[in-house]
């Protein structure tokens, strides 16, 4: 997933603007302190643990409008708004999320944390490990998107919500979503998995894999022991570009590219950058660099592979047996990292299952990426989608406040 | 393009069998001696050239039997048979080339030549170049598409035949047949690209691009001048694994892998080989780097990237204009990295311009690697098409010759 692509902010979605959540701040939240770690999936302890995490909007008083959303691989909590005056351009999912947008923070409570593994805040294999007082590089353990989650939730409870209105996360945000809805079947009244998977397939498996070795044969990579050092920037380029391509479509990639030449009229002849596209995939590694840990690369690629709902629970039906949420299920016509058919895989298994279930092939070129393109569609699916849960949950709360 | 998977042999086709070529040897033509060097295309000059050959079967008297095979990016001479009595296993395309196999030897002359940059016999960048008695490295000028397809027309004209039979080439080798029909349109009776496409799209270049930094990226590339110290396998290894991903179907990843687990139960929750698919990739990757040069992959990625028939003439259509061979056109139905629909443009401007054209999209769940395995359509297309194009051939030379 990738959140580097400029898409073009308009006039009531700058600071100040009607649409805008405005100046927010990131804000951190630490458990798990020794002695009580954080017991792992992997048997290890983690602790202390800090999430970094943002919210926008307003708790109802009843704590029945709280409205997840779950970033993707090099995500982070800056969902909307701007964190200085000076930011060129706002959070990841700004286009939906703010006053009056698709996830209306006029209506709903909307929270964003950073995972545990990653670089943004929460604790991931940069961050000094307690014991000694050194980042923890390699003898970070090993976290899975389970361990993510209950991380998460241990953030949900601390903002004292019982239970969230809506829980929404975009391809490895998905596999969250899908982990909430299935671990804490209470606590979730809705649910909205785009573009994403149940389990990843031998594909996905095989491109996280390259670019993990991309990153570990960069010599700067020293077996994970980079901090303080030059770090392997040259492999996670790599793996980044590699990743990238996955994430646009073929025909996409022949819309904003073609075969256009970078800058010059002929052919050059030699190994410099020539096409549009080499250029863009060089661009999208060197910024990548700057704002990501190569380990934290590692850790939640690593966490994606796991991901497998049907065969923790013996199948993707069995999986979902005690879930209470309703779904808005989403997929991309031209994604083909998760093509749709992975999620009428999560589609079937649910409607299995009675549970109510909405799905939307969205018609969009982008592939992968285009949940973070402008859709009219997208929008207003999850503009109904959250007023219909809303309407339902609380005539439900008043239903069940009725009953003698 | 893989010529790495392992292919049961049948008894027919060992040593000895009646389906094998036998024990062969590659042979060598060397031309453009300075000071008449070949021109090439980015404006410098090459020689001497030296190109790798292999041939089987007989050159009939009127020498209007040959089938020039043209090889794909790793590929090399030896599409048929085998070198020493030891050998593991025959040629690349063994299971279509032989006494009374599809490509029937003993019907056929077949030729194939290993490509110039390449590094398998043919003048490339590991070859000591005649001016330092050094190896090319990085000062081997950059080849294309159109000065491999130049060189491999001398070879022709050095075997004295004056027109193929057919040429034949999947993947890359399809670039090679059309540049051919299109540059020597007098001395092609019938081609059959499969596979490939008429101009490396976006995606492709993308995907080389990123082989290509994966390489240069390694500290061991030292700017190409690695040779006669360690060379950038673990660069060369990387950008084998991601054009490995590309020649399989994701179908066909999930059927063959899955998400078994490489000889172990549970997951290790450590950086070490876990997956099936990993184990498959980074033994592709190893394999590689010992049979194959990283300035060769370098040097021919960069000529698929600027193979573009369209930008050349004006136009395909035009392109292909005074083409005079028939056509038999392929693609494979789970090939995503040359699509049918890349093949179906082909056809397309092959028939506005009146060209016989016949066209197959096989049902083969492999990939773009399909043509690799048996498949009894594909042998059967193939040996139709050469029978009646054979027939035709020496009914118009007869009729030629009976015109007075």
């Amino acid at each position: 997933m990738s959140i580097d692509e400029v898409i073009p902010v308009d006039d009531d979605s700058r600071l100040g603007g009607a649409h805008s959540v405005g100046l927010v701040e990131t804000k951190v939240f630490t458990f798990a302190e020794p002695p009580n770690e954080m017991e792992l999936e992997c048997g290890q302890k983690l602790g202390p643990i800090t999430l970094a995490y943002e919210t926008y909007g307003e708790l109802a008083p009843e704590r029945d409008n709280a409205v997840l959303i779950c970033h993707a691989l090099s995500g982070d909590a800056h969902v909307a708004g701007y964190h200085t005056p000076q930011d060129k351009k706002p959070g990841w999912w700004d286009l939906y999320v703010g006053p009056g947008k698709a996830i209306d923070t006029t209506k709903y409570f909307v929270i964003c944390s950073n995972i545990i593994g990653g670089c943004k805040g929460s604790t991931g294999p940069s961050s000094l490990n307690p014991k000694t007082g050194k980042p923890y590089g390699p003898d970070f353990p090993v976290v899975t998107i389970s361990d993510m989650v209950r991380a998460q939730k241990e953030l949900i409870d601390h903002l004292g919500i019982r239970r969230l209105l809506s829980i929404k996360g975009g391809s490895v945000g998905g596999f969250h979503v899908l982990e909430w809805v299935v671990r804490y079947p209470d606590c979730v009244a809705s649910a909205i998995p785009i573009a994403t998977t149940a389990r990843l397939s031998a594909q996905g498996i095989a491109f996280d894999e390259v670019g993990r070795q991309a990153i570990m044969a960069d010599p700067n990579w020293a077996e994970g022991e980079y901090y303080g050092k030059e770090p392997p920037w040259a492999g996670l380029a790599i793996a980044r570009m590699i990743a990238h391509i996955t994430y646009l479509s073929d025909e996409q990639m022949h819309v904003k590219f073609g075969r256009r030449l970078q800058g010059r009229k002929a052919f050059g002849y030699d190994f410099k950058t020539e096409f549009e596209v080499e250029s863009y995939l060089r661009y999208q590694g060197d910024s990548f660099v700057r704002r990501f840990d190569a380990n934290s690369y590692l850790y939640i690629s690593k966490a994606m592979d796991y991901f497998d709902l049907p065969a923790k629970y013996g199948s993707l039906l069995q999986a979902f047996q005690d879930v209470k949420a309703e779904f808005l299920v989403i997929s991309i016509s031209s994604d083909w990292l998760f093509p749709t058919y992975q999620s009428k895989e999560i589609v079937r298994a649910l409607k299995a299952n009675g549970v109510p279930t909405t799905f939307i092939e969205l018609d969009a070129p982008y592939g992968h990426d285009s949940f973070f393109h402008p859709n009219e569609t997208l929008g207003g699916a999850l503009s109904g989608f959250l007023a219909n849960v809303q309407r339902r949950v609380r005539e439900g709360d008043r239903g069940r406040a009725a009953t003698p």
